[in-house]
């Protein structure tokens, strides 16, 4: 049913022709594995992308190291990389299992709809449930108990991890990762009020996810009122984010852990929400719009702009105020201790008046 | 297994009528669906809060609108509406798909217990798990996956979205909605501490939820140590919410996305919480508070107060404390530029006394 | 399949045996349940952990309860006990219903890997899958539809409830409690940006769990890019929470609801973060830190320091700043106002010396 392939050896010269990087030393040293500096074994490779932490590197146990262009000697057998995080990736990539995967076919306890089409390649896992009309693009991977709505559309080299519930009629795109119990399509949190009760406001719309996106453990993406909500291209959405309804996050933007988009809310393209950012309902971001960590962000923000704080401001204006008010308490004996010298002058005004 | 109809065409007449709205234009237009302004087409019709964004609707492409009283005239034939988000309710459920559920009765890769008590026109889909003693009431709906612990009660016209979890022994009312992945009636968060170790406190309770309560998908409602933690009827609670064990979330309150109410907190009827809002442990909050987004209650609120911050404070206070700190690294400026000025007054005044 | 105990009744004396307290009051009163004060019946205790509480036991109608040394009188029958809190957990203890679960042995319909390793005892609940190459130690209970990866390792005496997913290569230690919907090593959210596009890191590494955790459910913890992702011996991890890749939870602590940790931070042991906090990525705080609930850490933490605040500053400091706050609006009138008098002192000294 599963399988998981052992990682494989190889030289450092080898290593170096994968991450087109500059060799030196012994190009026929045998690198088992990749770690971090501070657990590699002798046998594994590490990486440094600093040139200030070089004492790191000759104090770990690491047998070489991928090193930046700007290290002009290195204490270990090293590859020089014109960009160490993206030869790390690929090192990484060299080095790690396969994944494993339900085998090719459809699982003899999945439940397959008869009217579902099915691309080449395409493997269901066990307790999958596929509903009518839903189509599955090549070679997709439909992990243990994952469940496609009916009549939605999944392109090709696609993976929904154990039990992520995609709704009906929604529509994702090709290469799209989405990780454990993640929601797409659920009812957007629409009501409005009617002596005194709470009415439904129905969800008719779906949602549209771009190619290359990238969906967390747990993460919420609600279906749209009328429409679509929408993930551009290339969004990368950490664990147990929450996307409202009609939301529109733009190409390229990435959302770290517990983000909430409220409805109707339209990001632009490479926009960065650092960890707990909130962000309120039917306001626009401007494209490379960045907000730091769980910082709640009230109204329209231009493109580029940084911004940080509850309720959030433009970055440095943030570090301005938040500087003053580290030193608030020292301004107020400040104050109290002016008003009373300035109670002395008046004082001494008035008597010099009466003198 | 699963089936979606499709959507119904109505004449602007026959909308009009369903809506209880008055018709400005021809009756017997065509109307096949219906979507938000920038994206209507001619077959479509739209709708208009405010009588302000009137250019929108005349620039648009919608075939008709909803209309409020306050638009004397409307560019396009129109239904005038006295509520046009209630009229809007009615008409996007007139155009809504039926929603795909599972057939009538028990799909026969659903676990059933022998014992439990199912309803009439009970639907329980693939996969789904039926625990000992359970009851479900009539009409109600259990997806694929779905899990409904021993001894729980579930009522009538009830559904439960694929993976929904309630564990044993808790009771839900009818007409409750609970979205995938939802857990209700986990252990409840409790330890106390002995010898340089946390002990678990049991939870001996359960939960009890109301009528016509709606549960987001991925959110968590603890069971209590004793008795129930309560969810009133009418409540609607939106993804990734938490609340704790041994709470009371008072009826028609609304709670926003990811928000989280600690353990034995007491809320009113009608209370509002944005979302990532934060409620301390033990506290009471009244009657219609209201909390703004992000924000973190850490004492009682009487009832009707708004509040907002981090700690949160009365909401007019915040704003004028966020105004002032805005005004903060100036305000330091200013303070500094007196302090100088009274200490050139207070040279002056010496060399006075000294002259 | 599932079974659950009926609660049993106890005499008063012997109760007070069990939690080794001294009897107050009739030894052979029959007790049947325990309860709070505010809802306790007639043959039900209840527990008292202040004496200043003393008038709402007098006011209840609990039958006996359980009181603090500290209390000279009590108007019901009582145990004295040296430690209310233990006492009370082993009474709930005693009243617990036995936890419902699945038969020991394999339910039909899961799915087991021919080469998985069961110790004695495990009951795997049906819809589970247990993937190539995992361990499950003896007595271990796997319920309906959780997801065991290839080759992960689970101690003895765990419980993983309905719908927990744990991917390939994860080691759980002993007697580990993880809550529905909780996800155990989904890949960490990591990526490079090449050309306008975030490229994925891959995350060979896995998660490492000690013995006596707990997670909660819908928490996610990441697996990491080499190495483990570490939560150490006796952590109690609450609903929601995000764990980032490469995280180190050191022994003992707790994380409240909704918690985020970012990426390789480290936390010492018995640190205490209140709901809702950010920690960000890469940063170390000592142990027996606390923070305060919607607080986020920017930066190391001492041992033993409290913290609150947006960003958290010491917690005293944050009082301070926060009072100050409070009167800031009023601060900003007071300086306006010296100003004023400034600008008259000035005034009456440029006259003077004229004259």
């Amino acid at each position: 049913m599963m399988s998981t392939s052992v990682s494989r050896s190889a030289s450092l010269a080898e290593l170096a022709g994968l991450v087109d990087g500059e060799l030196r030393g012994p190009g026929d040293l045998r690198i088992t594995g990749v770690a971090a500096l501070a657990s590699a074994e002798p046998g594994q490779i590490s990486w440094l992308t600093e040139a200030r932490f070089i004492s790191r590197l000759a104090q770990s146990r690491a047998g070489a190291a991928l090193i930046p262009a700007s290290l002009a000697d290195s204490p270990k057998p090293a590859i020089v990389c014109a960009d160490v995080e993206h030869a790390l990736a690929l090192i990484l990539g060299h080095f790690a299992p396969s994944l494993p995967q339900p085998a090719q076919g459809i699982d003899a306890r999945a439940q397959v709809a008869p009217d579902a089409v099915l691309g080449d390649g395409v493997a269901i896992g066990p307790f999958a449930v596929i509903e009518s009309g839903a189509q599955i693009g090549a070679r997709s991977i439909i992990d243990a108990g994952a469940y496609v709505g009916a009549e939605c559309r999944i392109g090709e080299d696609c993976r929904l991890w154990p039990y992520v519930v995609v709704r009906e009629r929604c529509t994702i795109g090709d290469r799209v990762l989405i990780h454990p119990h993640a929601v797409i399509g659920a009812d957007g949190f629409g009501y409005y009020l009617r002596a005194g009760r709470h009415h439904k406001i129905p969800h008719l719309g779906g949602v549209m996810i771009g190619d290359d996106v990238e969906i967390g453990a747990g993460a919420c993406v609600d279906r749209s009122k009328t429409g679509n909500t929408v993930i551009e291209t290339g969004v990368k959405i950490d664990n147990l984010v929450q996307v409202a309804h009609n939301v529109v996050i733009g190409a390229h933007s990435v959302l770290c852990a517990q983000v909430g988009v409220a409805g109707s809310a339209r990001l632009g393209k490479y926009v960065l929400l650092g960890g707990h950012v909130g962000i309120r309902d039917n306001i626009a971001l401007g494209d490379r719009v960045q907000v730091a960590a769980c910082s709640c962000v009230p109204q329209d923000v231009d493109a580029g702009v940084k911004m940080a704080g509850l309720p959030a401001t433009e970055f440095r204006q943030y570090l301005r105020e938040h500087a003053s008010l580290r030193k608030l308490p020292e301004l107020v004996a400040q104050l109290r201790e002016l008003v009373r010298r300035v109670e002395e002058l008046e004082a001494a005004a008035d008597n010099s008046q009466d003198g």
